[in-house]
């Protein structure tokens, strides 16, 4: 293997080979291939891309020289959920232990907020005690004991992933479908799992602008994980607004606490629901998307995800108390209530705009190596197609300083929040369901069923999709 | 300047500004901007081009990172020429001394060979006691007594060029128009030269194997020079054959010094005349195309030319007696012939083979790193459109020994010679004049005065192209 060679091979448009990509990636690893040909390979593969055949040999390479997790001693098909990320995304918190809860193993592992976007990582870190560094006889004892897990990436699993993200980062090579869908994959294939149901954002607020660049990377990252031998199923989720009504770490939490307890925001209630009955079918634990939801909400009404939340929380060396006295977690030293500029309809939340603001409070990153403080956030007390009176509270900004807390409240009724006469139109958080063998518009339950070879159903998905007001 | 946004505007396809490239190149020279960076950068580069404005910047920057000859006490316009490199092109060796005897001083530094492509310095160099690696003052004392001086790029002449050509010999960005103009224009500009002619070759045995794409070549070098304040002209010329009857290094100077007598192939002597005309009327030395020729010939037919040559090999601490003695350069032990293999019409040298074949012999490098035997070579007996017998002498490999010499005529009777019975058609050798305004096909000097208003002429340079049989 010559490594110019390969660079010219898939800057000429080729398909490489299987050894080609062996070799290139492995000499990477034990340093034959320099950083400076690996940037130029990057740069080549984001102008030509990569077939899914190619992106799924990149994708076992990048696992093959880590580690790879196996769970013999916990029985059933392990699912996960993976979120292209957003604003206001706490849907893991919630969900995870729902899916554990109906008897699906879930080896979940997470990352960090960066820029805008929250990590479920700085999210559960607001727990005190908490550890999400779980090295992996940890990390597999408390699957084995919960039924869900949730640690960070360790340096064993998917090492090369880690190496190429660091390049992408400085090289401008960041924004490639084929290397998005192989980062992505890599971690999640180390995991153990044998399906993984993906939550593809797209919008202001998201990693994918637009619906079709979205659908493109679902129709990637479903095909490739296939040709892998995984079942992987992906959903088209709206992210031109915050998802739920609080934006932060300890604020997510409890917002995630409220949800286990039947008393969440409608639209984080429906994603929650949509992405479990998912799992729970990929994981063989519901036979029909409507027995797979109802499955969903009888655990959440008899308290088993709020129970198994807790069990996770302790066995992860946390505060479990937290789980009904959401108090204990970290609270802003000052609130700072952002009125509404005059009456009528909240016709905009920017999402960026808000993810911004909580990064500006210091509750997120600009840079990996930055400190999050867990107890900033903000709360979207009005929220997209409400009604207000001016002077009414949009939103209330949690912060550790007056100053810092006035600015934040400026930039969201300067730059997040639109107040206008009309109402908005409503607008549907689920867009589309994509699998290996393309996407179709989202339906409700009725899709999955007769994607599935299980015929309409007109049962608990409903034959339209939820608006999201 | 953040490396990063700059690499994602060329990936994009943003034109880039002076202060972009300015602090990305500086940046590379200083550290700040990684190999890793610089290697994407050029990818990005390959793929979205830069425009002539951007070039002349890029090559701008990486002449001021370095050192600028100047030669305020030699009086006239310093002219060089440039070849992109071919097989048998000695062409600067008997041009440079015709060009000075003219009056023009000629500061030229040259390259060595690589592949199957000779380097004069390599030439030049198999002239017992001559050295080329000439520090500025003895490259100034030189040009200064003798009117032309040839020598090797210095480390201090434009650093920049050399660690960019580096990495892209190892990354596949070798390959594109922006990188190599501003490589080719780096060296040329920092020898403090006020005009330039190109030779732009296109063929088998050239970098740009199709006229369009030396064309464009071509026309990015004339633009951008122009756009750097230089008199930059080119001509396309033929390398489907090679050039002259003898491809090596001590070979090639022998056959410098019979054109020099006025008894070289028609090829190189009508190369030679015009890319010699072009010089002296970039220089100012001649009012028309006619005047210029005349005077080149003029200056060979009195032995000028040859004295200038000898000047020249002297002050470089060579032994002048190669001149009237080319004995006393060095031989190869052993030559073997290679016949015709039927009767006929030669009608094709590849000249790529024919360069491999010398390469092999020892003549050329491989690796950059790697010696060269001087006394090694191939002479071209038989030539593109001669009538054949069959056993014949078409050509007579120079080699080190008979295992290697013998390899060598079995490659040029194999793969660079063909031999069919009808006459093969005539060829051009010289095919396009390029301006910054644009490409015409050449016929003759009439091109060029009609291209720089003065009209057309009917004088030496002929009506039409010359065919190259």
């Amino acid at each position: 293997m010559n490594p110019a060679t390969v660079i010219r091979a898939k800057r000429d448009g080729g398909e490489l080979s299987q050894d080609d990509i062996t070799g290139f990636l492995s000499g990477f690893l034990s340093g034959e291939v320099t950083p400076y040909q690996m940037s130029a390979f990057l740069m080549a593969v984001y102008f030509r891309g990569m077939t899914p055949r190619e992106t799924a040999i990149l994708t076992r390479v990048m696992v093959e020289t880590g580690e790879v997790l196996t769970f013999p001693e916990v029985p059933g098909l392990k699912v996960d959920k993976h979120s292209t990320g957003g604003v206001g995304d706490l849907i893991s918190l919630p969900l995870a232990p729902l899916v554990a809860a109906a008897g699906v193993p879930v080896p979940m592992i997470s990352g960090r907020g960066l820029g805008h976007t929250g990590g479920t990582l700085d999210k559960l870190e607001s727990i005190p005690g908490l550890r999400t560094d779980l090295d992996a006889g940890r990390f597999r004892r408390v699957l084995a004991e919960v039924g869900f897990v949730m640690g960070g990436q360790t340096e064993s699993l998917a090492p090369a992933d880690r190496r190429m993200y660091a390049l992408r980062d400085v090289t401008a090579t960041v924004e490639s479908v084929p290397l998005i869908v192989s980062s992505i994959l890599s971690k999640k294939v180390a995991e153990g799992i044998d399906a993984l149901v993906l939550d593809v954002k797209c919008g202001r607020g998201a990693f994918m602008k637009t619906e079709e660049d979205a659908l493109r990377l679902a129709g990637e990252l479903t095909r490739v994980g296939t040709l892998m031998g995984k079942r992987v199923v992906a959903f088209i989720t709206d992210m031109d607004l915050p998802l739920g009504s609080a934006v932060g770490n300890a604020v997510e939490v409890r917002s995630a606490l409220e949800i286990l307890d039947g008393d969440g925001p409608a639209d984080i209630t429906e994603l929650v629901s949509t992405l479990g009955a998912a799992m729970l079918l990929l994981g063989e634990k519901a036979g029909t998307w409507s027995e797979a939801e109802a499955r969903i909400a009888a655990l959440v009404a008899d308290g088993s995800g709020r129970e198994r939340f807790r069990a996770m929380v302790e066995a992860q060396g946390g505060d479990g108390g937290v789980v009904g006295d959401p108090s204990r977690l970290p609270a802003a030293k000052v609130e700072v209530p952002v009125p509404a500029p005059s009456p009528g309809f909240v016709v905009d939340i920017d999402p960026f705009a808000v993810g911004e603001a909580v990064v500006e409070l210091g509750g997120g990153r600009r840079k990996a190596e930055d400190e999050v403080d867990p107890s900033v956030g903000v709360l979207l007390d009005r929220r997209y197609g409400d009604r207000v009176e001016r002077g009414d509270v949009l939103a209330r900004v949690l912060a550790s300083s007056e100053a810092s807390g006035k600015r934040a409240a400026e930039r969201l009724v300067g730059g997040a929040y639109r107040v206008e006469a009309a109402a908005p139109p409503s607008r549907t958080l689920i867009r589309h369901l994509v699998t290996a063998d393309g996407a179709s518009p989202w339906k409700g339950g009725a899709t999955w069923d007769s994607r599935n070879g299980k015929g309409g159903s007109p049962g608990a998905g409903g034959a339209g999709g939820r608006e999201r007001r």
